[in-house]
């Protein structure tokens, strides 16, 4: 099952995908419907068995009705990210003085105003040094919180997958040492398109995850080839930091971003990238 | 004027404080005031000049009578903190790897969910590494939100001061490489015990900032010893992020941690941490 978030009429809901022209209006079935992810993904124990019946009846909507949101525009708290967390894109920017392979998973955060809608546009003017680059992601929502989750029990705490472009100014992550400035620039974190609810998400190890920009491929990679798994995330994490429903976990970037070319190519006006996985869809956005 | 958060036979209310003796109960004043110190912050316009009046006709209560509560213990998001913003904290933690004077703020962030009480218990027991720390600041309150905020005008947007004890694991800051995990167990923010609002607070820079463990002195500054001062903070991040109503910013601890000692001191099960400034009170907790 696929989740959007999408504004019609100057108001926004939540409805189900259902092919690259319809989606389905879940809000114009059951009056008590949830006006928003987070609350859809609060009250899931309620709503996650009559979906498939509420699918099957509601009204369907033509996509180019309405404007995909980001799924979660107003999460519980800010965005968590994995960084380094692929082996070839931990190659590529070591001459950049970022290290080796990690032992353990470095965790950082993006404030909750970076988040982006698909086809939204990203102001890289606000980067006073010029060194905006992208790094495409699988993004993981979590859906029953919780503390000191087992590995084996993670996926449990899922509720879904979507994709996530952490949009990193390269020279802000220097020059203020800690990560969190350089990756916060308002809408920086191009969210979306749907969520892939984690009980039909299948085997996401298997998933492809891509990046294109102008056209041109530059990242391609499976999840698989992740250093720490989805589990092995949450676990990490959640043995620390007591998850909530809502929060979202950016698991890191594969090899490709702009920063580990030689020179480094950094995203310039005008300029187009496209994070696309065949399960969830494509993750457009327009730099000016 | 010194506004606090309480709970009160199972429920949480915005008072204000009246001396080391008793608080005003201003829920019982007006009917539609807010509820949370959030809410409040948020309508502040409506509220702030009646505030006063409110103050000298609401009821009284013994202080014994309610449980002083982080002044705001839902924030909007993610704590931002400012770390080695005292030169001579930066001096004591060279040593450890921490490099030199920053030439920008450097910026980060503690999860929500380490929002602790003031005399609340810090659990370090969740920390494996055994070397948790103290870190005596003072936090600033956004009040009015906004993006390219001017120095000059910076602290139009200030909503008031409050302390915080920015505990920090020092080995799980460097295991995960980026300092948020080691910043953000559960419970690691003891805040409080009050927020002495902007327009009472004078000059800041004369304030003291003073941190005892078990009674002894270990920290103790001057807010003007600050590199970079608070209007300088709010602008830099405002640069890049929109800051809310209701947003906390750390800004930075001084010299005097454990992590600065010959050997290092960390804290153990047992200790008490005192955080203190005439201005604001005293943030108590004890680490179990």
């Amino acid at each position: 099952m696929k989740l959007l978030t999408y504004s019609l009429d100057g108001s926004t809901r939540v409805g189900a995908w259902l092919d690259s022209a319809s989606i389905v209006e879940l809000s114009a079935v059951a009056d008590a419907f949830p006006g928003s992810m987070l609350g859809l993904i609060r009250e899931w124990d309620s709503w996650r068995d009559r979906l498939p019946e509420m699918i099957e009846g509601a009204p369907r909507r033509a996509l180019t009705d309405v404007r995909i949101e980001a799924p979660i525009a107003n999460p519980p708290r800010d965005i968590l990210c994995v960084g380094k967390n692929y082996a070839d894109h931990v190659n590529e920017v070591k001459a950049l003085g970022y290290g080796s392979i990690p032992s353990h998973p470095i965790v950082f955060s993006k404030a909750t105003t970076t988040i982006n809608r698909p086809d939204g546009l990203v102001e890289i003017s606000a980067d006073p040094t010029e060194t905006t680059d992208y790094e495409g992601e699988l993004a993981v929502i979590i859906g029953k919180g919780g503390r000191y989750i087992d590995e084996r029990d993670a996926r449990e705490h899922v509720f879904g997958y979507t994709l996530i472009n952490d949009v990193s100014s390269r020279d802000l992550q220097g020059r203020h040492v800690q990560w969190f400035l350089g990756k916060s620039i308002d809408g920086y974190a191009p969210m979306g398109p749907v969520i892939v609810t984690e009980e039909s998400a299948g085997k996401i190890r298997d998933w492809r995850l891509q990046t294109r920009v102008n056209g041109e491929l530059r990242q391609d990679a499976s999840i698989g080839q992740m250093i720490f798994s989805v589990p092995e995330i949450i676990a990490t994490i959640s043995r620390y930091v007591t998850l909530m429903a809502g929060d979202i976990i950016a698991t890191g970037t594969p090899s490709g971003v702009g920063a580990g070319h030689e020179p480094p190519v950094y995203l310039k006006p005008g300029d187009e990238v496209v994070v696309s996985c065949e399960a969830i869809g494509e993750l457009r956005s327009r730099f000016v």
